[in-house]
């Protein structure tokens, strides 16, 4: 069977985080101390699974620490030469390889222009590493499929860890160390109805739907799915696809829910009925028991965990589903056509 | 022919960009004077159409005034109720309509943090107009179909003007006088190849792609797709196609490609060349007579424009080419299924 090393992968998440949080906690608690009360809002720079934890950021830091995340607009430093003046801002760069120039020229800009930087990196060494001042190290240890999981979970808790230290608040602290266990839970969940997937072998498109703190899961799963299985896939928050797109809804129309319980809930609950109404296709990652009834396949993940922590969790269904779609097609899940681990761009 | 009030928007857009400019200019440069020095970013709270010319604020804003901007996260002020502290933010509304609960509570948060306030709409009147400092007004005259089209290049014309007057750059201003006769010969132009769209009728989904200035482009022509033609179509700037979805790209797959002269023009070139190489099927606006020819369809645009000038030139093929795959295919363009002209979310 192709796709051994992303499973291994995805498999291996609960243990990463572990060790994530072991290793690195003292550390950002050291960073947090440095760098609190020295801005005012922060701007991150990253692409692709990178560039989705930053939405995660936008949620976590603006709701736990009320500062607001702007995501940087890199070709402004790159292409045009114009930086804008990040007066008030902690400059951040997400990158697993620490590699990707544009990235680096925003964090590098931020330092000349005398702001606090920080890299959330696999490799300190790298040239991300080497030109922020602070950096917070994702220990997953190397990735070598080229669609980012392991990646993508650690960059989140690392995120996390910030956004607790930051704030000096225990109570997420002692949450995050929960957080393994449940990554084990809903692993072995998806895992059983991964034969169901088979449904979707003709899928040519879906939607991908979440709202809050898994605004950053829609946009995740729907990386995974268009760069695994050749589908086009696109994300939304529940309110821009009612600003538009929901005309685009026709009977079997594919959509992925990413639905858990909390602050958004209801305005999915909104969302879910009318797509049920045009007699969408719904494929829920939930833990409400109804919603994963009424879904065509629904992907439970644990009861009760906070919202906040969730999307570290409801992410790994769709890392699943995308695997298990690949196969069904026949194309190799490791090793997607044009891609390459490490893309350098400007 | 169905879609006329579509079609006569679209061709209004001229005379509305006109008299636009003419009646607000001098407000501008006085909202402009007000608000000078007062902050070091600002953020953008906007859905739909409007959360893409708040997109092309963040490079107008960055490139020609060195200001970084940061689109809001609506829900952590309405679902949530975790407003981040906006310190050293001028915080913007756009909304047409100026309906939008969640836009407006954006905006009466920053007012209630005592940080300057802006709203760019077509309706003083409504809620974001009576809650914010000041207005910057479209003078659009009613929009009548649902889909935006007049309403999105005014938005983009009125934060040219306010970037212009912020910075007192009378040589934008100049060129900014030069629109309304650029976008007669673009709607022009256009006009004649819409028989052509016809080879579309059965394309299901497709990708589209800009840069820079022309990244807002990429979404609102997205939108515009998908509203208007059931079609799922995706935006990406070149860079981050590059970090995953380029591996969707087999032989035939639809991508719409903005690539005017300018600074993003070489990094455009890279990424037509691999596409190309796949076989993709290129739509393309531009202004190079190269990439014109290279293209199964190609939509030029006027030449010797500066770069920040096209994205309210080069949508406009994109709302021509919406339009006529709609009619093509037999559906409403004036009234796409499941859409309302004003959507009220939270």
């Amino acid at each position: 069977m192709t796709g051994k090393i992303l499973e291994q992968e995805i498999q291996e998440q609960p243990d990463v985080l572990k060790r994530l949080i072991e290793r690195e906690s003292d550390h950002v608690a050291h960073v947090a101390h440095e760098t609190r009360g020295a801005f005012d809002y922060v701007i991150i720079a990253a692409r692709g699974t990178s560039d989705n934890a930053a939405r995660y950021a936008q949620y976590l830091l603006g709701a736990h620490n009320k500062i607001p995340v702007a995501l940087a607009t890199p070709s402004l430093f790159t292409l045009y030469r114009k930086p804008p003046l990040m007066k008030s801002a902690l400059v951040m760069g997400i990158s697993q390889s620490g590699q990707s120039p544009d990235i680096v020229s925003v964090v590098e800009e931020g330092k000349r222009q005398g702001q606090p930087t920080l890299a959330i990196t696999n490799d300190p060494g790298s040239p991300l590493g080497s030109v922020a001042d602070h950096v917070i190290q994702l220990h997953t240890g190397r990735e070598k499929a080229v669609a980012a999981t392991k990646t993508y979970t650690a960059s989140l808790c690392a995120l996390a860890l910030f956004s607790a230290h930051l704030g000096e608040n225990t109570e997420v602290l002692n949450q995050l160390n929960e957080l393994p266990t449940k990554l084990v839970e809903v692993i072995e969940g998806a895992s059983t109805l991964l034969p169901r997937v088979e449904r979707y072998r003709y899928m040519e498109h879906c939607s991908v739907i979440g709202r809050g703190f898994n605004y950053a899961t829609a946009f995740e799963i729907s990386l995974k799915i268009t760069e695994l299985t050749q589908t086009v896939a696109e994300p939304y928050s529940s309110a821009d696809f009612l600003h538009g797109p929901i005309a685009m809804v026709t009977r079997g129309f594919p959509i992925i829910v990413i639905s858990p319980h909390g602050a958004v809930l209801e305005d999915m609950r909104a969302l879910i009925d009318r797509l049920g109404a045009l007699n969408a296709e719904l494929i829920m990652i939930s833990d409400e028991p109804d919603l994963l009834d009424q879904a065509n396949l629904g992907f439970p993940i644990p009861q009760g965990l906070p919202e906040w922590l969730t999307p570290m969790i409801s992410v790994v269904p769709g890392q699943l589903f995308s695997l298990a779609l690949a196969r069904d097609r026949g194309l190799d899940p490791d090793k997607p056509e044009g891609l390459t681990k490490v893309t350098e761009t400007w």
